[in-house]
């Protein structure tokens, strides 16, 4: 389902057979100018999906961008205008605020780590720890916020699990059975929760090792040894309070699923101005 | 787009044009038991979901439910049991426990304003401000979880808020608009801001009123006025801090966006059993 | 399926793999001049529909509207022209005529009653007895003929029949469980059969009660009775001859399913001008 | 769109975001048998279809079948008996209705029409004013009462009407210009409005000929001219009272679009039984 | 499925979740001139459908048509140059040309047929050996090549097989079961194996005859019996070498199933051009 | 569109509004017995689809499988049997085959090639030139061939081709580029015409590099150059002729676009028995 159908969708989730209050109350001809407002810091994020929204509504709406994807947002910024029919910025309020807000979450979480990590040589990844039907807008709003994606689903990468492993019987029989059978494309990353797995997960050369849950001086041991032969990646229970450390470690990726699990949505607003 | 629909199309965003990992380790015949654990204190939400989305992925999957929707889970609980084909059960993993985790803490959240308020009269509401195309669902958790629902979307009541008061020029000439041209199934809501708008409204004679923002000895002169002429609802800025007190000021209901907007994932995962 | 989405499937209802005639003898690039023209008497609804019809075919279609939406028309009146792609025109023109036809047959039905009962307060009501996936364009039709809507469906409005109040062991019971079971924004209706079962539910407190197949007089002592505390409908065995005597009994509302279940379509025709 | 997702938008339609009286008033497991009940006399059309409808809401239900499709349905029938869940039957009870009632009034016109000419060679055909969406349906229904199908669509037969002959400049030409260009595989009609224009028709060799609101005398002319050279139709203006003379003048087959753009829906109700 | 969906789902096989290479390495903003160069000899088809595929993904596309559909190709022709956003024409590349060239093979092939049998009455029909989904656009392809089509589907026109004429009982019972079944506006078609089975059929009075798999002696005495009361259609074991003795015996179609279900793509690439 | 959806709309093209023949001649509720009969020497590949086409007319379809997908089928060889109803067979009857035909003619083709290099180490890739809409199934049919698959679309790896490089000024940029801004989880190929290009490319790291229509004795340098340190695909001008010297060459993989873009079809029928 490609977004616009999911925007029509979600319009058709909170509209229904009508917008009884507007229907009643706003002439069908009715114009009206709005301005997004934040109230509270932040970085921005959405904004495209926001117009789309209120485009299905109205096609002729106007907009003004004030402040543009990945900016910084102080409480109180105006950061968006719209001009259209008062009926279509109601119609869609709703749905669009819930993005913005939602995405904007996102981006300014995900960019709380990378200035935490600022100066380190590690980047920060998200998950597939995202909510149904939006990973793409989601994953987005971590690259805004200054992040990477790590792989966008099942379909283009393989990454071998502990369930995997134990079902080939092994580490090095998983990583071969992996090279055997997959398409010549795809690349290859298995996790490993300590040093011994580690080595042994090297030997089947992979592209990049998972490194799940390990203290940052395991990490480390693991950074001296596969640095420049593997992808290395830090993952699980890292938090604002650790994650400097384990930058410093020396890994190349740090994965964190809170970035799109648990979202904070940033306090926006749509004000209608007086005629 | 059916709750059907949707889990399909979820398992489309991740699974995409095939699980690579699994098609490459996995045996197609291959067949697992596996658990859903839940890793810290919560309301449990979200199980008939989960199971339907393995479902479609293999009709034939057995399940063993040993909690309930609704159930309270201690950390460490197992709360469901799955057997069926090893790759759908890695191919739909993803998707249900992002539901599970999503939605059960929506229903832990609920729960704990629903506590924290219990002994009073007031109950817990939620908002719009939902996930686009999971409102459904998230409604159904926040009711899990002990609260109430508010309207669906903008199609079954009528919620009359600033921007259409601006319209009409004033709360009572919004009211009387209302009653007009709205069918006369729909119930009226109106929003207002202070103890003087409440009288406006109250003479307009709206089924119900949402007294936005306003400091619990305020509310409280709104509630000696208006109690059992009109349903009173109080909203904005609510938090873990203050709910209590304004429940006790006698309004009917509480609606808190903060439900369904700012969700904390509860963490849960799935194991698979040793053969 | 929003209205774009049937008004396609219907052009592809018809169309099928190709109009065959016009293929065979209209060359696609050819143009023409049309004019719809009602041949009896009614209430003009559905041009809008029309237009998007044949605009599905041709999006440069011009028209220009001679009469709006809910005029009268005379036999032999011409309403709208229109201006494109011949193939357009004849590809779309029995799609929209059905439209058309049916729908001012349902506005000039729905006309007839609403002028019968001129000068009382009774106000007309559809029902649900409505064609299925048309159900929110006949609704259209009947506001078109001066009439107003009941409930859009299921969703926006409690109606508890004899099937709901056998199931719960009676009205008061039944009224008791809605209170306590429904959204609090959702309005309770209940059906009753006579002046007894009217007193029982008056006790329960509903938003409005139907007066299922009751004679005037009847009718009369319910609305003394419950005038000013409840909605008055009636409904069930309504005619054109009756109509009068029932809406001077005083009550809010007469529903009538005849008005969408049972209608006879207005001769409306399409006409190419000679070039 | 097949009919199944025809009927599933349906319950869509009527359903939305849920039967509000039924989830408040109706446990979930609650079951019910039911009995559908003919109130007039008519011809029984539309069980598969109703059944199709309940089964979407309760893949379970089950199904007594007394009378079958086209039997003769005599005042206060029980024709058809379900049991299942009673939200399942409360939530698909007007959709299932609104379509009985509906295809059941067709065939009963439809029969009644074949009964009136009874004994004569011609028979009744349907037309394209069908309600958009459901032609399928309604030309099963014409069959269900006795009638014969005329073209399903603008796909699968040639029909040359007075725009096409204009625009080609003559009956000759039109046909010659149809020959030319239609795939060998369709068949040929033309509408003629008097017998000058039916002999010109005839010399251009077409495989049908539509006499359009001729009188019985000179449909009379017209077929003892063309009888086994070409199938005749007679349409136009067609009622009750004037059928009986126009069979008898030797068409083929008669058609009237009132079988399907005029229906009354036969009067037919559920009723749930006692437990 | 109308055919702008087909092509969007076509672009969303190819293009999935994101085109990588041009996400990485072309500006969004980048704009770019293109031509399309065939590599051998042919028929033109598909440049309308090519066309579509860029405006899905960029609206504002520009083309110069420089060769039209139906045209001869020479070994490197440029016949269509576009203008457009870099990432769309790289995005929309491997689809249009997929297209381009299946359906210029289709040209081209039925094209070199109907050379071969040029002088002669008969005509090259295809058949329903159709690629699954493109159908339409197959037998598009057959037309711009020369060739006429047969029937769309199994929907508008009856052609009785083996199989059915075993059901029946034998040719003739198959026929008069056609007669007393079909919609009137249906023409028939019979399958026979050799001139016993010929004579047979035409007592029957189908519309049209095929002659599977018959020997041009045979099919002639077939001709000769059968000219002007039937249409007669060669079909089965047709190649380059025996169709024009066949065209001579004065058949009026021959059917080819390897126009369609046997294509050699024409070579066709598409070239950007140096900024 | 999952496979399912395709192959109903595959079923809607052929049988639209009924397939008339069958509704005609064969009654409702007749069942046969039909077998599946391969006319030349080939792989069997699509028999899962060809069931399910039939499936979803006939539920209850039941199927002997005689050869298995891949097996190698002789001339007049029977390899399927079903039974079911008579017109879900003849409905699905030419679906099916278009499909059976079209992708053992894939995995025929395949096959072939692999066997000519039996003996080498390169393996057979297939390409991007698919049927749009079919591309999954096409890419299985050139594995149940013995070949490999190259990436499923633009988004699953990144391939640098002539227009990337032009863009970025050079293979060593574009190589660049791309490791900056891709994805970690991607891997990239480059296609490069001849050895000074291989070397510059060789510097720049990739995953993969094509060879693209360079001669044995070049493909050979290439190969001493970058064994072991990249892989190595030879694409463009493979015939049966020239691929084992290609083959012997020492790359891992070649690929062909013929095996999927110019398909010559298994000629395979569907016999119904006598009952």
């Amino acid at each position: 389902m490609n977004l616009k159908e999911r925007l029509r969708e979600a319009l058709l989730e909170d509209i229904g057979s009508g917008d009884v209050t507007s229907e009643a109350l706003i002439p069908e001809t009715d114009v009206s100018r709005g301005y997004f407002l934040a109230k509270e810091e932040g970085i921005l994020c959405g904004v495209p999906f926001a117009l789309e929204v209120f485009r299905l509504l109205d096609p002729n709406l106007e907009e003004e961008i004030i402040l543009k994807e990945g900016d910084r947002l102080l409480p109180w910024t105006v950061f968006l205008r719209i001009k259209g029919k008062t009926r279509a910025i109601l119609g869609g309020e709703r749905v669009a605020l819930n993005l913005l807000s939602h995405l904007s979450g996102i981006a300014t979480r995900t960019n709380n780590f990378v200035r935490i990590i600022q100066g380190t040589k590690a980047k920060i990844l998200d998950t597939r720890k995202t909510t149904p039907l939006w990973r793409d807008l989601e994953k987005y709003a971590v690259r805004t916020g200054g992040g990477q994606n790590h792989r966008m689903g099942l379909f283009d990468m393989a990454l071998i699990k502990d369930n995997h492993i134990r079902a080939k019987g092994g580490i090095k029989e998983a990583l071969k059975s992996a090279r055997e059978n997959l398409r010549p494309g795809v690349k290859v990353e298995i996790e490993v929760t300590n040093f011994e797995e580690f080595l042994e997960a090297l030997e089947g050369n992979p592209d990049w090792i998972m490194l799940d849950n390990m203290p940052p001086s395991e990490i480390r041991k693991c950074v001296e040894k596969g640095k420049g032969k593997v992808i290395l990646e830090a993952s699980g229970g890292i938090t604002e309070e650790n994650i400097r450390e384990i930058a410093e470690t020396g890994v190349d990726y740090i994965s964190l699923g809170a970035l799109t699990h648990s979202v904070k949505a940033l306090d926006i607003s749509l004000e209608l101005e007086e005629n």
